[in-house]
C-alpha cells in the first residue's frame, strides 16, 4: 500500500537528488524511435512528490498559520517580473520548476487562512482536498458509465443526499461549473417545459418571456437572461424589505403587470442567502404566488443552501420543497472546494435530458452492453464535464450529516458573537441584524463619529472602506470585502463560516479594522 | 522548505499512527466554545499525506503499469454495493476513509494507462498534475486580481502564448469549462457584435439567425443553438468530402439559400480535428466565404488545435489566423488534464466584456486601489470560475514549446505506424487514410472476410465492435471507442497521442483486437 518512492529531504538542491536528468531527457529522444514513451513515470512521480511537499508546507501549513500573511501584495507589473511568466521554446530544470511551484504559492492569496473573509468561500477541509487530488489524478469525465463508473454512481448518490435535505424523495440533478450556470439551466428547463418547440425553433415563434427576481438577487440571473436570448430587459426586479427579502405581494403585482403587457411570465428566481446581506426570500409565500400563476419556481441557494443541514436553521428555507429547481454550491459554506455546484430538480419526467440531449452516437451509443441510462452526459450542455462530487462525498463520509450540521450551526454562533462584539465597540455600525452569517457593517472612523448630519458625511463614509481595504491588503493581515448597495454607501461584508475560525480571529478582525481606520 | 510531517509506513493500520483521534474529535466540541477551530490542521495534513501516497501508488504507479488492468469492470448494482456510497448522519474513522480513497481508485478507469484509447484525453503529464494539485490547494476563483493575482497574470500570459500560435499578436480570451461552452461563447459574441441590442432585448426583435457547421462537427454546436434560444433547426449542416472536411462551395450555396429564405446568417463553426475522423475543415477557403458574406468565423479546434505547436503539421490549420474565434482544449492532445479549454479571440474592442458584463458592484468595485481592468470576471458568464491555466503553464515551462511540438509530432508518427501495421494484417480495414491521429477502422472477423457481397454483411459487421468492446472492458486489457457515422456501420476510433505510449502498446492493441474478435 505505502508508496516506496524516496522522499528527498531537500527537493530544491539541483543535481544531487535524481531529479535533474528527469523528464525532459526522454523527449530529446529520436522522434521516430517508438520503443520508449516520452514521459518517464518514475521521474514524474518524483517531481510530483517534491511538489506535494512544497504545497503542504507553503499552502497548507503556512497558509493556515495566523502568524503568516494572508496575502503578499505586489503591483501587477512587479509580480509579473517576479514570476517570469513568459512561455519559451525550451524547457526548464526540475529544480527551477519546483521553485516556480513555491513562487506561485508564495504570491497567491491564502484563501484557507483563518483571516481570509473576502469571499463566500474560505478555509479548507482536508478530506475534501484529498478527494480533489484523487479526482485530478484519476482525470476523467462525467459523461458515460464506461469512463466514470464510480463517479456516475457517486454523483447520483450525492445528488440524492442533497435532494433529501431539500425534502424530495425523487428527482433529478447535475453538478454544474458554478452557480451561475446552474441558474441558467433552471431558466432553460422552465422555458423548455412551457414551450418544448424552443429547442428546435428558437425563441422567434414564442411570446416575450419574463423572469422575476429580487433587486438583491445575484447578477447571474441577468447574465443568464442575456446568454439565453431572453434579454436583461425581460428580468423584472421585485422589491425587497428592509432585510433584503423579496416581497411576495410586489412579485404578484409585477406578474400581473407583465401579463397585462402581453408577456408570458416564465420563472421566479428566489434567493436563499443573498450575496451581500445574506437574506432569505420567503419561499413559502413565493411558492403560493408561483402556484397561482403557474410559474417555475427556482431557488438560487448557492450561498444559503447549506442551512438545510441544520435542524436549528433550516426554517430559513421553509417552502423550498415546493420549488421546481434549486441551485446549491457546497464549495461555499461547506468548504468542499471550488468548484462544487449542484443543480437539483423535483422533476421525474427526464426533463433535463429531453431539454439538453443531442444524442451523439460517438459517445452515447445505444448498443452498449450496460444500461445506457447511466450515461449521464446528455443531460448536460457540456461534453467534457469535470467530476465535482468526490470532494463532497468524502467530506460527508468523514464527518457525517451531523458534522456538517454542526459546522453550519457553529457559523451562526460565530456571526452572533461578532454582532455582539460590534455592538460593544464604538465605531461599528451594523446595516441590520443579520439573519445569516453575513455581517454587514460600516466602520465609522473617529473623525466623523456623531457627524451624521453633515453634508459630506456619506461621501466621507464611502471612502473609508476602500482605504482600510487597501491598507489590510498591503500589510497582508486579513482580507474582507466591501461594496455599496442601493442608496447605502460602501460597507464591509464580513462572512464567518470557515471551519478553521475561532474567537481570536474575530477579535483580531475587530481590532484590526479599528487600527487600520482610526486615522481616517 | 521540505515538509517535516512524519510519513507513516502503513497509513491503513488503525489506532497506531496518530490518525484515529483526528479531525472528527474536534467537531464533537461544544458548539458555543469558540476558543478552538473545528478542523485540526495537523491531523488534516496527516490524512492528506496518507491519501497522497495511496493516490500515487494506486492511480499513478499501478494506473500506468501495462501489467495492470485499465479497468476493473463491475455491474452498477455490484459496484454500488462494493463502494457503500450512502451518506449517513455520523462520520467515519480515518482508516475507513483511506480505504475509501483506495476503493475509488481501484474501481475507476485508469485514463493515464498506456492502453486507454477510449477518448480524446489520455495519459498523464506530471508537471501538469503538480499544477493541478497546486490549484486545488490554493482554492481560488478567477474573477478578481485581488483574490487571484498570480492566476490573473498567468491566464493572460497563457492565452497570449496560445494566441501567438494562432497567429495573433493581439486579442482576448478566457478559459472556459470545456469546449462546448467555448463554442457557445463564440455564438453569443457573434450575435452581440451583429445586434448589440440582443443583450437587453433578447431575440424577439431580431430576424431569424442561422449558424453553419459541417455534418461531422461536434454536437455542442446543436446544444449551443438550443441553449442560446436560436434553435437547432437554425443550424444548417454543410456537406463534407470523403475525408470528413467541410465543402466550402456547399457552405456558400447554403448561406445564399438561407438569405433567400429571409434568415440572417450569423456564424460558421468550422472544425479543426473532427471528433470521430479527425478531419480539418479547409479554413482558408472557408475564411473566403465568411469574408464574402461578412460572417463570424469560429474554429472549433478543441481536439486539433494542438497541431499549431508543430512546424510540420500546422499547415492543417492554414487560415486559422483569419478566424474571429478559436476554441482549443489543451486537456485533450496536450494532456494538461481536465478541464483546460481556451476560447481565443482576435477582437481588440473588449467585446467579451461588453457582451457579458453585469457590473456587479459587490465584486467589481470601481474604487479599488489597483487597475480594475485586471478583474477579469465580468468577461465570463460564470461568477465562480475555476483556475485552469496553472497546469498548462507549468507543463509548458517544463518542456517548452519545442517539447510540446515534439509530442504532437510523435503522435503523428504513432498514427502512421499503426496505419502501416493495419495494412499488413488481414482483418483490419481503414475507413480512409487519416490526416490526424484518429485511426478509424473496421475489424473484419474471419467468419465474414471476403463476404462483402452478402446481404447481411453490414448487419453482421455492425455487431462486431460492440462485442469486442464488451470483452475488452470485462477483461480490462484496454479501452477504445466505436461508433457508426452516416451510412458507415460501427467502426473503431483509435487515437494515439498519450506521452506514455510506445510501439509495444500499439502492437498489443492490434493483437488484442484480433484475439477478442477472432471467433465472431
Amino acid at each position: 500500500m505505502a508508496n516506496m518512492l524516496p522522499f528527498s529531504s531537500n527537493g530544491l538542491e539541483p543535481a544531487t537528488n535524481g531529479l535533474e536528468p528527469a523528464i525532459n531527457g526522454k523527449e530529446a529522444a529520436n522522434l521516430h524511435d517508438l520503443s520508449e514513451p516520452f514521459v518517464d513515470n518514475l521521474a514524474g512521480q518524483l517531481f510530483l512528490n517534491e511538489a506535494f511537499k512544497i504545497i503542504v508546507e507553503e499552502v497548507l501549513c503556512k497558509g493556515t498559520d495566523v502568524k503568516q500573511k494572508v496575502c503578499e501584495w505586489k503591483e501587477p507589473e512587479q509580480l509579473a517580473l517576479l514570476l517570469d511568466l513568459e512561455l519559451r521554446a525550451t524547457g526548464e530544470s526540475q529544480h527551477r520548476l519546483l521553485q516556480r511551484v513555491e513562487d506561485v504559492a508564495k504570491y497567491s492569496i491564502k484563501t484557507s487562512h483563518p483571516r481570509f473573509f473576502n469571499q463566500l468561500f474560505a478555509g479548507v477541509d482536508y478530506h475534501a482536498l484529498a478527494g480533489r487530488f484523487l479526482t485530478e489524478a484519476l482525470n476523467t469525465n462525467l459523461y458515460t458509465y464506461e469512463v466514470a463508473p464510480v463517479f456516475v454512481l457517486m454523483e447520483l448518490e450525492v445528488l440524492r443526499g442533497l435532494r433529501q435535505l431539500v425534502g424530495w424523495t425523487e428527482g433529478d440533478g447535475l453538478f454544474c461549473p458554478g452557480g451561475s450556470i446552474s441558474n441558467m439551466y433552471a431558466m432553460n428547463l422552465a422555458r423548455y417545459q412551457l414551450f418544448p418547440e424552443v429547442k428546435s425553433q428558437g425563441l422567434w415563434g414564442l411570446p416575450r418571456l419574463t423572469i422575476f427576481t429580487s433587486i438583491e438577487s445575484h447578477y447571474s440571473v441577468k447574465k443568464g437572461a442575456a446568454f439565453l436570448g431572453i434579454g436583461t430587459d425581460n428580468i423584472i426586479l421585485v422589491k425587497v424589505d428592509d432585510g433584503g427579502r423579496m416581497i411576495p405581494e410586489d412579485l404578484d403585482e409585477k406578474i400581473k403587470l407583465a401579463k397585462s403587457q402581453g408577456a408570458v411570465p416564465l420563472l421566479v428566481s428566489c434567493t436563499a442567502g443573498t450575496t451581500v446581506q445574506g437574506a432569505f426570500d420567503p419561499l413559502d409565500h413565493i411558492a403560493d404566488v408561483c402556484e397561482k400563476h403557474k410559474l417555475w419556481m427556482h431557488v438560487d441557494a448557492a450561498w444559503g443552501g447549506s442551512v438545510l443541514f441544520s435542524k436549528q436553521h433550516r426554517h430559513l428555507m421553509k417552502g423550498v420543497e415546493r420549488a421546481n429547481s434549486v441551485a446549491w454550491n457546497p464549495h461555499k459554506m461547506l468548504t468542499a472546494g471550488l468548484q462544487c455546484s449542484a443543480l437539483l430538480l423535483q422533476d421525474t419526467t427526464n426533463l433535463l435530458k429531453k431539454c439538453h440531449s443531442a444524442n451523439a452516437t460517438y459517445l452515447f451509443q445505444q448498443d452498449k452492453f450496460y444500461d445506457v441510462n447511466l450515461d449521464l452526459g446528455d443531460k448536460s450542455i457540456q461534453c467534457s464535464r469535470k467530476v465535482d462530487c468526490v470532494k463532497l462525498w468524502l467530506m460527508w463520509k468523514a464527518v457525517g450529516s451531523s458534522g456538517l450540521a454542526k459546522r453550519v450551526d457553529r457559523a451562526f454562533v460565530h456571526a452572533r458573537y461578532l454582532v455582539e462584539q460590534m455592538k460593544k465597540r464604538e465605531g461599528f455600525h451594523l446595516l441590520h441584524e443579520p439573519e445569516f452569517v453575513n455581517v454587514c457593517f460600516w466602520f465609522i472612523p473617529p473623525s466623523i463619529r456623531g457627524k451624521e448630519g453633515n453634508k459630506d458625511y456619506q461621501d466621507r463614509l464611502a471612502k473609508v472602506a476602500p482605504v482600510i481595504k487597501e491598507r489590510m491588503i498591503k500589510e497582508g493581515t486579513m482580507m474582507v470585502g466591501y461594496q455599496p448597495l442601493g442608496n447605502k454607501v460602501n460597507f464591509f461584508r464580513m462572512v464567518v463560516f470557515s471551519p478553521l475560525l475561532s474567537q481570536k480571529d474575530m477579535d483580531f478582525f475587530l481590532d484590526e479594522i479599528e487600527r487600520l481606520g482610526k486615522d481616517l
